[in-house]
């Protein structure tokens, strides 16, 4: 029997008499007995079972997971109200929750508010990326007598915050409706951002982004040692102890500039050809993290022209860049991004009057960063399909339950 | 000064050569100095500062908030990206970070799974409530194939995995397309929800609920004393050690059956008269709490026709009931709703397949229930707004920022 707490089951040992006809794989049952010593070297302890009831049997004809097989990821995601019942997606779910508290923990113990950023929001944080709109179907036009989306950043909203407290955080979900049947995107995706006052360079970001990343790990690793070993061992046999080592050493960090001149020296040959002023592509973050021994990599100071209108001019030339940084990571790509802000009132003139409004009363320095936090689960367990690694993936044209 | 950490500030003291002539209240600053014990009897540390940098002015006469006034939130509510600087929103999103930190620490101290249940589902939960409706715009028409709405409760999603785990919750965003303007009422706010296997009677959620709202509750209590303070001090005066009190003792439970006799020998008269088989409505929560002394309690077993199929039946009569509880508490209302959910695939027949398949499939008895985080904030700080209590509160003909 196993109540769901970890991968391992209690083995019950009963007289045949107490065999029920229902007592079939997959059902619910209620023992009472003795938990002893057992004399078996796989199992410490065992339950000498007195009595079973079967207190809800299950149909193993019909239901799908069968006794001791391992099923494809790709076969469970057809069953999104019982694939929970597997032993990877069970241990999966249990990393989730560990990661989860664990975000929670490290930005709480390092004085940080906590802030819950709208769903909803009538303003489009990036001008980027296709948006969800909503409140406006035949009924209920205009439900909120302006167009409302449902958000794809919480940064704009943390900005706000991080001028009445020094840091604050956000944990939730964003929205793209992208027509895309990536393994890496889903129209429904959970972030983790930060927002800092007072930054004095990227650095300060960059350090807030490697803490994050290896307190949290280091707490996944501690509790659900063979949670994560499951996936070590079946799913990407690649990561087994690559993690561990990575947690001891310091993130690298190259710039933009020196990451296209890596690029250029490649002896392989890319779809899209690298060039300072284009962005990195998926190919390209492959290579970059190839290059430099598959570990995280920062890439810092981004063409001026790639970014957008918040990010912190950093006034050099004649390559104009903005400070903004990418973490990038093996399998994945990028997994973090952020930026210092643009603070200066002058450089930010022509935009958003609320947005004016922060820096026209007691502005500061700050900058801040977002974690996709299903590419993170990805990351660390070597997952492929991002659909694997969130409880009820939603994307085009599937949204089961 | 004050780093939006506390509602205490730090006193400099400054020779008036240091005075700049952007120094107004408002303005970011950065003080080098010595921290000295103060002689002044109203702060036990002051900075004696050696210089003085200002690193964001701020324009006094435009600002909306004034040096030591005590700004209505209804005015503040107009700035929704300014007013987390006045003292009672600071201190509120200091509380809530709080409680939303000491929610996670409950379930996870307990052994809870946290799962982050869908936002988008093709799923209405109890077929009840206005719904958003999502991804059907001109140009994304039925983006997921089928009609998908924002969630109203994670509740279907948690049964799912209440059939992996033994104990699982989720605490995110909930929505109603609700047309209404009420003090209690939002599109967009935030549940906690939680489900349990193997329970054996509404006892086990009541005693969830109770531990929750008391583990929580003693958190912001010592976590954020002076923040507590400004609002029974200034908001609500009547709460001042009333939640202490609370605290001490066992919340009542009345049956709905006792709870319709009480309102029926009510001295007042109500505009929907009390009548067995009727809904509560909020002029009789209201009495209810009063008649018990203004302490929250439970009203349990109520009519099987009021209440969702999931419901489980009591299988009594005449007046036929289901296992079903609500937590009222002074000045708010409803806080909690929950039942034991319908666990006999018979009782179940002809409703969703997959609500089935979980019956078929290994059932165990079990149960849970909704807090609003919201209301708890409200309650417990006094807020007579529920905008007052949300960062940025969304409603009908309004989405600011």
């Amino acid at each position: 029997i196993n109540d769901g707490s970890s991968l391992e089951s209690l083995q019950v040992v009963a007289d045949p008499s107490l065999e029920k006809r229902d007592l079939t794989f997959g059902s619910a049952v209620e023992v009472q007995g003795k938990l002893v010593k057992s004399p078996h070297r796989m199992q410490n302890m065992e339950l000498q079972a007195e009595t079973i009831r079967v207190v809800g049997p299950c149909d193993i004809w019909s239901f799908p997971l069968k006794m001791k097989e391992r099923h494809p990821l790709e076969y469970v995601r057809q069953f999104p109200h019982l694939r929970c019942r597997s032993n990877t997606l069970g241990a999966l779910l249990r990393i989730r929750s560990e990661a989860t508290a664990g975000i929670h923990s490290f930005f709480q113990d390092n004085g940080y508010v906590h802030i819950h950023t709208p769903i909803i929001t009538s303003n489009d944080c990036e001008g980027a990326g296709e948006l969800f709109q909503i409140g406006e179907s035949a009924e209920k036009t205009h439900f909120f007598s302006v167009p409302a989306f449902l958000t794809v950043s919480g940064q704009l909203h943390l900005e706000v915050m991080a001028g009445a407290f020094t840091h604050v955080f956000t944990f939730g979900p964003t929205f793209r409706a992208e027509n895309s049947q990536s393994r890496r995107h889903l129209a429904e995706f959970y972030m983790v951002e930060a927002e800092l006052s007072f930054t004095e360079s990227l650095q300060d970001i960059m350090q807030v982004m490697e803490d994050l990343f290896k307190t949290v790990t280091s707490t996944v690793l501690s509790k659900c040692p063979h949670d994560v070993e499951l996936f070590h061992k079946y799913i990407a046999p690649a990561q087994k102890g690559r993690l561990e080592q990575i947690l001891k050493h310091k993130f690298m960090i190259i710039s933009y500039s020196e990451a296209v001149e890596i690029l250029k020296q490649a002896p392989q040959t890319f779809t899209f050809k690298p060039e300072w002023g284009c962005d990195l592509q998926t190919e390209h973050e492959k290579y970059l993290v190839k290059h430099c021994g598959e570990v995280p990599v920062f890439v810092v100071n981004y063409p001026y022209d790639l970014k957008p209108f918040y990010m912190r001019d950093n006034e050099d030339g004649p390559q104009h860049t903005v400070a903004a940084v990418d973490l990038l990571v093996p399998g994945v790509g990028e997994l973090c991004g952020g930026s210092l802000r643009e603070e200066r009132l002058p450089f930010l003139k022509s935009r958003l009057q609320r947005y004016l409004d922060l820096r026209k009363f007691g502005s500061v320095p700050h900058g801040g960063f977002g974690m996709g936090f299903e590419r993170y689960l990805q990351y660390i367990l070597g997952v492929d399909n991002i659909k694997d690694v969130i409880p009820f993936p939603r994307f085009s044209h599937s949204c089961l339950l």
